[in-house]
Parts: C-alpha cells; sequence; structure tokens
C-alpha cells in the first residue's frame, strides 16, 4: 500500500516549526510495517491544499493529512476536503455536543467559533480525538483513502496509534512484520563500510534484507531493513545477513541497536564494578560528560577533569604524577592516569590530550595523545587527524571512549582507523 | 518567485532522521525574503525522484535538491537529474582532483566509489562545498532552476547562506536589503515575551519591522526582520524598535546576533584579565565544554571539575575548602569556589551543583545552588525547577554561566525567571 504524509501550515512550510510530527508519523507507521512512499508540505492556503489533495490521491492508496482541523480562519482542511471530493460540509451535532461536554467541564462557554470544528465534508467518518476539540475524520477522496489529524502533536500521536495505523493494517489485510537491525560503528568511513560489505544483502534469502548507511560523523550507522511474514521467518532472514555483518565490521563495531558508546562503557565497568577517572585536554570535558548524562554514569564516574593548561592537569592529577616534563604526549599522559587513578581512587583511568598544530589554520591538524591506567597496565594511543578543529575535537571524544571500550572488552587498542593519517 | 524545497533519502522519509534540514532551509530563505511555497520529501529511489522533479518543475520557479549526492549506490540525485533534463552524466575534472586532493592530505587513497561524487549532469555549474566532497550544482530542468545540496548539514548550511540565497536573490533581481536583528535570553518564556513586546513592531515606521521567535529551551531567541532599499533605511527603520526591544528585555538579554552566552562570559573576563576555574556536580561537566570549545577559552578556563561525589569535588577543590558538610547546598558551593579560586590561582570562580528531589521520578523536581568567588566578593543563588532530569540539567548550566555573566557585567544575579517555582 502506497501511503502518504500530507502536512500542512505556514509554520511548519516556513520552518519555523520543526516538522516532528511528520518523523513521529513515519517512523510510528514503519514499525507497524507500513511504508511511506511520499511527503507533502503546504501551507494554509486553499488552492495549494486542494492541489496537494489532487496530486496525493492520484500516487497513493491513503493520505494522512496532518493540521487545519483548528477553529481558527487559517484551518481549511474540513473546507478543502469537501471540495476535493465534491460534497458539502455539514454539522456533525454529536461532535458539536463533545465540543461543547469539553468547555463545560472546564467551566467555560465554547467560543462561537469552535463549531466550524464539527462542519465534516458529507460521507465523512469520525476518528474520536479523546484529548481535544478538533475531530479526525476520514473519507474517501479521488478513490484514496484520507484520514485527517491535528497538528497538536499529542492528539495526532494517540489518534495515529489507536486508530489510523489500526485502520491502515486492516486495510492492506497484511500480516507483515518489519525490524530495523542497526550497528553502530568508529573508525570507518561510509565508502569503506560500502566496499567491506559488498555483496551483503545477497546473502539474506531471495534478497529479502535491504543494507543502508547513515553517517553521522564520528560515527557510522550501518542499517539491516527486514520484512516477514512471522517472528520465525524474519529471524531465518536477518541471522545469516546480521552475523556476516558483525564479521565484517568487527572490532569497529562500538555498539548496536540502542546502545550508546558511553553506554558499553559504564556496562563494562559496572560488571567489573570498576569506576573511572578522567582528564580532558582539548576535548572540553565532553567525555565526562556523556559517561555522566547516561544513565547510572554518576555512580561510576569519580571525578573528571577539563584544562587546556597542562601544569593544573598534573596538579589536579595528584602529588604522585612521574611527569617529566616532556609536554603533551603519550608519557604524559599515561603518567597522568596513573596519578590520577591513585588519587581518585578509581580502577580505571583515562586521559586524552590533543596538541594541534601550531599555525591554528581553520583546517589543520592535530595529535591525539591517550593514556589508560587499570592497575594492572598502562596503555597508550596516538594518532594523527586532519581537519578543523572541531572535527579533530569530535574525533578525539570518541576515540577516547573507544579506547577505553577496546580496553574493557579485551580488544586490540592499536587499530588503524579510517580518520587518522600517518 | 516560487521556491520548492525537495528532500530526499530513506532516513527523512522513514522518519528516522527529523527533517531539520528542511526547517533550516526553509528559515533562512525566509529570512532573506524568500517564500518557500511547497516541500517534498521522497526517498531513495529513481522512479519517485524523478516524478518528483518533473512535478515540482510544473510548480516552481526554483527548486531545491536536499541529499543524494554523497558516494554510495543509494545516493542517486546526479543521475536522476541528468535524466530529467534529457542530458548525459560527465566527469567534472575540477571536482575528480579537489576530491582526490582531499584525501591525499589525509594520507588516504580516493577509494573508486567516490568518483561518483564528480560526475554531473551536462550543463551543470558547480556549487563550491568547502568542507565535503560531495560537489554542489545547479542546472535547469524544465524550465525550471534546480539547486542541488548535500544532506551533511554543515555542507548544506554553507552552502544554502554562500551560494543558494545570493543566487536566488539574483534571480528575482531584487535590490531589496534584508536584516534579521537576534536577541537570545535566557530566562523568560516565549508568551510572556510576547506580552511583554506587545505592540512593538507598530514603533517601526510603516510595519516595517516584524517580530518573531524561536524557542529553543533554555534559550529564547527573539527576532526583528527588515527589509529595506538602503543601508540607510534599514537602519532608521530598525534602530527604534532595536532599542526599544533591548529596553524592554533588559538584563534577561545574554547576547545578540551571533554571540553566544559563553562568549559573552569569556569577553568580560578577557577585558579584566581574568581566568576562570569551575566545579559541576549534576551538569556533567558542560559549562566548561561550552566555555572551553569557544573561541580562545581554553586561554581562560583554567581548570574545570565535574562529578556527583561530594567528597571528591571538595578533595578536587583543594585542601583549605572550608566545608562544613551540610551537604549540597549554597554554602557549600561557596565554599567550594573559595578554594578552588585560591587553589587554581584563577580570579574567578563558579560552582554549580544541582540536589534532584529522592523521588527520582521522571517529572520531579531540583534545587541549583550556585556560588561565585571573584576575591572580593561571594554570591550565591538558589533556584528551584521542576521538570525531568534534562530539563533541569538545561536550566541549570544555563543559569550557571548567566549568573556568571550577571557579575561581570554588574547586573542582578537574584532576578527571577520564568522556569523557576517557589
Amino acid at each position: 500500500m502506497r501511503i502518504e504524509l500530507l502536512c500542512t501550515g505556514d509554520e511548519i512550510l516556513t520552518g519555523k516549526t520543526v516538522n516532528t510530527n511528520y518523523s513521529h508519523m513515519a517512523r510510528r507507521l514503519g514499525e507497524a510495517g507500513l511504508t511511506v512512499s511520499w511527503g507533502t508540505t503546504v501551507g494554509d492556503n486553499r488552492d495549494q491544499l486542494l492541489s496537494a489533495f489532487h496530486q496525493a490521491s492520484g500516487r497513493a492508496d491513503a493520505v494522512i493529512v496532518n493540521g487545519g482541523l483548528g477553529p481558527t480562519v487559517d484551518d481549511l482542511s474540513q473546507e478543502v476536503a469537501a471540495v476535493a471530493a465534491g460534497v458539502e460540509l455539514e454539522l456533525n451535532e454529536g461532535w458539536l455536543e463533545r465540543i461543547q461536554h469539553y468547555y463545560t467541564r472546564r467551566g467555560r462557554l465554547m467560543p462561537p467559533t469552535n463549531q466550524k470544528q464539527a462542519m465534516l465534508p458529507q460521507g465523512a467518518v469520525v476518528i474520536d480525538n479523546p484529548v481535544g476539540t478538533a475531530c479526525g475524520f476520514y473519507m474517501t477522496i479521488n478513490g484514496a483513502c484520507f484520514f485527517f489529524t491535528p497538528g497538536v502533536p499529542r492528539e495526532m500521536k494517540r489518534m495515529i496509534d489507536e486508530q489510523v495505523i489500526p485502520k491502515l493494517l486492516e486495510m492492506c489485510g497484511s500480516k507483515v512484520l518489519t525490524r530495523l537491525k542497526r550497528f553502530h560503528t568508529f573508525g570507518i568511513g561510509e565508502s569503506r563500510a560500502d566496499l567491506i560489505l559488498a555483496g551483503i544483502e545477497d546473502i539474506g534469502p531471495g534478497g529479502s534484507v535491504k543494507l543502508g548507511f547513515q553517517s553521522h560523523y564520528p560515527q557510522l550507522e550501518t542499517k539491516l531493513a527486514v520484512q516477514a511474514t512471522s517472528v520465525e521467518d524474519l529471524r531465518r532472514k536477518l541471522a545469516p545477513v546480521e552475523d556476516a555483518v558483525r564479521q565484517r565490521l568487527g572490532n569497529f563495531i562500538i555498539a548496536e541497536d540502542d546502545q550508546t558508546l558511553e553506554g558499553r562503557v559504564l556496562d563494562a565497568l559496572r560488571k567489573a564494578r570498576g569506576t573511572l577517572s578522567t582528564i580532558e585536554m582539548f576535548t572540553g570535558g565532553s567525555i565526562t560528560a556523556r559517561l555522566l548524562h547516561a544513565e547510572s554514569g554518576g555512580d561510576i564516574v569519580k571525578l573528571g577533569v577539563a584544562s587546556r593548561d597542562l601544569t593544573q592537569l598534573v596538579d589536579a592529577a595528584g602529588p604522585g604524577t612521574q611527569y617529566t616534563g616532556t609536554g603533551v604526549s603519550c608519557a604524559t599522559a599515561v603518567a597522568l592516569a596513573n596519578s590520577l587513578r591513585g588519587r581518585t581512587g578509581s580502577t580505571h583511568a583515562l586521559v586524552v590530550m590533543v596538541s594541534l598544530d601550531a599555525d591554528r589554520e581553520t583546517e589543520s591538524g592535530g595529535d591525539i595523545h591517550i593514556g589508560m591506567a587499570n592497575g594492572a597496565a598502562s596503555i597508550a594511543r596516538h594518532a594523527r587527524m586532519l581537519g578543523s578543529r572541531t572535527w579533530i575535537r569530535l574525533g578525539a571524544i570518541e576515540m577516547g571512549l573507544d579506547c577505553l571500550r577496546r580496553q574493557l572488552y579485551g580488544l586490540p587498542v592499536e587499530q588503524r582507523i579510517d580518520f587518522e593519517v600517518h
């Protein structure tokens, strides 16, 4: 079934409001196994709405219209729906009573303008709105089924989940299950991942699994979308492809599905009854912030220190720091990690430092020096990156967390990533 | 001029990614006096793209296509643009060199798949992309001018501002000057700002200045959009309204235009030849991160410390801390600020601590305790807020920076904000 989402309203069209209603509706439909094939945005304008209704009815079996059901003059959905279907508007007595009741319960009189919300095109079927005065409805326009939903998010959300999706599933009489399996990696660019995973879709029976990528530096998301007729069928189709992806991306997989890199680091520390302290130079305390903002991070992170001033960091790491005056280096990072661990009583310490090239150009380079200590071992990792200061900073934050993940999960800390240069 | 925005990509179509690119583009165009009349969203699908290109060319004079310029197989914009215009794809040697150079500088070989990014429809004119390998371009399809822009936000943003908008303004031959004056406030909600600024548009000659708001908690942006025929005309129209806004929003204005709150704090510290150290409990080091990531923040911030563990914070603040064992309170925050200042040799110290209500419900409350020291004075500020943990955290981060701004600029630190409760 081809489904179109048609969002209306000047606020959305002009970008004043970010269209989160669209993404919510599309995601919920997708999770129910329904596929959105087209999205349209128009303003509060009769001609555009009418044109959009006609075009949507020509290319979709079902159209979900969002917005334009309110009481004010710029709410045009019912009026234009009637024109598009060639019918009149008529008062829905039942809904008028609902609105009046809504106001009576709040000890107020219904403003006369609200009667407009009970005017529906002839032949329209009411979709209940338990949390507001806008009346949802559905009707046929040029052979396509149009669902009209309110623009107020909480009203729209309930209507989509409780009424629109069940009706759509009933319409297509399908029992299709869908699943989106996601892998998050750090260290592989999108084009190399594409090469590494070439032909992976062929492993799934009958091309039933579709591969996709989403790059949000410094992470890359690799996605497997699969449709099936039963849970067993889903498992059978997905499992071989999933295993192959896991094998090919290997150590670069930092998390899967809803997991996060910082969440996996905290998981491993929790299991080991460990605690962590950090020192950050140039990453501004962002590693600590990621960990502290995560679930129960506050119980595991003992102390986070950030500064660009090495003297301050040496002082903060504690009196025992065996700092040999070599400036920012891996040796210094390891020395700081060891003394910080002792001072704070943490089982683990992570130190991330960056020295930028002296020229300070917009597009420049920098050296990342990472030091880790866990009592049993001291580990260092160096990497050189090119790019803007922000690019290098984001890379250093992710690399610091990733080195810790690798150490905690017994993986090699030293494994070349795509973002570093020799 | 009728402008259509055509967003492509399965992530956008399926709602996995919220379409902030759309709202950014539409808003920027609106601020330049250009009006978006239609929005379309389609997936990575040849037939749909072609159909969308044809329809858009029929109803718009200019179409901005976003996404689909990447190196992978699901990036289809150039290919479909060529089909829609009835021309061939040809290699753009200049852009190929750009991509190769991009990789060479990073000590890597260009993956062969990236050559695809230099294949442009015949007759297309390159739009420069100074920050990525995707090549923007514009060309005519069925009489409409199509601009192709990358889906990566930072690449799209520069291209829209620096190239697409000037070209569109040139196309409509308008010599209209536009200006968007922006005020950033902390502590005023949108509905109260609307009341405070009621009637402000009438101050501008002939209603030439338009007022708008954009709320991104905890900040509110108040915008004055003005169109004029000359610089002098612009100044004449804007100045009286600008002055009135500045007077009415008063101390709540934390920054104007491209300034940031952290930038203004650093400005004041720099002028006073001051330095700063911070301690954060519950805000996870985010205040330090904001300051350290800002221009020259690294020279002014001596040390930032974050932890949820009061013992660690007392230890980090230095041996002289006069901590009286009262737990998290304003008195403790001030004591920590004073000893941290001494220990680090900073001229200023800021301590922000939050104690959450014990029940830890999703929708709960918390107390924000702020302490500041500058040698001459110790200042405390307490505020109680209701809301989710994230809501309180974001409020505490902003309030900490804002208290410091108020102290540094000689404004009252104690001034009730809309987000706090008694």
